[in-house]
């Protein structure tokens, strides 16, 4: 199974969860975030973010990189659900991320952009 | 295309930026944030997460779910970035959430912690 | 000069800062951000707790704990931007900080909850 | 009381629960924090900036205040409590703060930074 399907699958299964599609807050932690509103699910991003950067830090010394892994699933997975929430999926975000690959200019342009902070910041 | 063939695709690109593999600071954003090392792309998924989160309660107003979109293109971006420098990919992630939508137990699991996270502050 | 003199200092400029008391978006960075409005000075706090954790992290591996001092310092300077930015102030914060010291019991019900998460998420 | 005392109050206690100090993880909440080691009250601080975020954003559409209050008091005791775990005190990160005020050059460079910024960001 490619990325996608599992990515669209995994979308599936947390659209399953909303409460206008009879997911229950008492038998599934989506349909629970989901149903408690924004805030619960927009605070794990930041959680997980977090957590991520730790797991990375902890990479740095010899650290697990599965935790790693562990750390961005649980990210992207909050992700999904808030994505879910606005009528957004993954799908949305990987075409996005396609469509900048496809633009060539667009890594030059941030680049331009780094430069001059850098140069800046050394004035 | 798939998804994961456009994760899959980026990932490539990221690949071929890094140092060893003859990526030029001077002329790709994401060989320099390499170069500069991990704090320098780990800062950006902290940034990143918050820019998502405050998309998210702009779209709660009436804002551009499309905004959100890139918000968490850029998180994901990021976090690439970081899953490269460590040895991991995108397919490790979306790996890990496969793993996890297919143990019907976990959000069970998840679920019976924040009950009972709730009904303790209830107290 | 105390604590409570120099934050209540440095509130005092940040205010004078704001548009309406004559703060000019060319000549100070404060008035630049409370000019540009909140997401511009809330990205800064998600940006600035990254950089706290990450310097935190580097402690434990020998780093200066000077570094983690300036990046608290950076934390809370922009915290204090929103403050002012929606009418409150440090002492406020350091009134809540107070109140909440004075009541022995909430730590003891932080502490309850804590216990109770932990038992949780082992069974 | 001066927030001053206040703030050294509140990092005495912190001190006192110390597992050097005969802090008791069974006991007290910033005990059981600095028992379980930075990974605990660090992740702490992605959580409560992110907190801090979301409640600013409330105020703008006529959310209370006082939350955004109480949040950056969460904030700020968590980050009282790594200041203490590496040996440092929230009058080190005040003092950080009045000398950066008193250097009235300080503003005005971050400001150029910044200006620079938007510069580059508009070409």
């Amino acid at each position: 199974m490619s990325s996608t399907d599992a990515l669209a699958r995994l979308a599936a299964v947390i659209e399953s969860r909303k409460p206008a599609n009879g997911g229950d807050p008492e038998k599934s932690y989506v349909a629970r975030l989901l149903h408690k509103g924004p805030d619960a699910f927009l605070k794990k991003i930041g959680e997980e973010a977090t957590e991520t950067v730790m797991a990375a830090k902890d990479c740095d010394q010899g650290g697990d990189g599965q935790k790693l892994v562990n750390e961005v699933a649980d990210l992207w997975f909050h992700c999904m659900i808030a994505l879910a929430h606005y009528g957004k999926t993954p799908a949305d975000v990987v075409d996005e991320l396609s469509r900048r690959e496809g633009l060539s200019g667009l890594e030059e342009k941030a680049l331009r952009k780094a430069v001059a902070r850098e140069a800046e910041s050394k004035s």
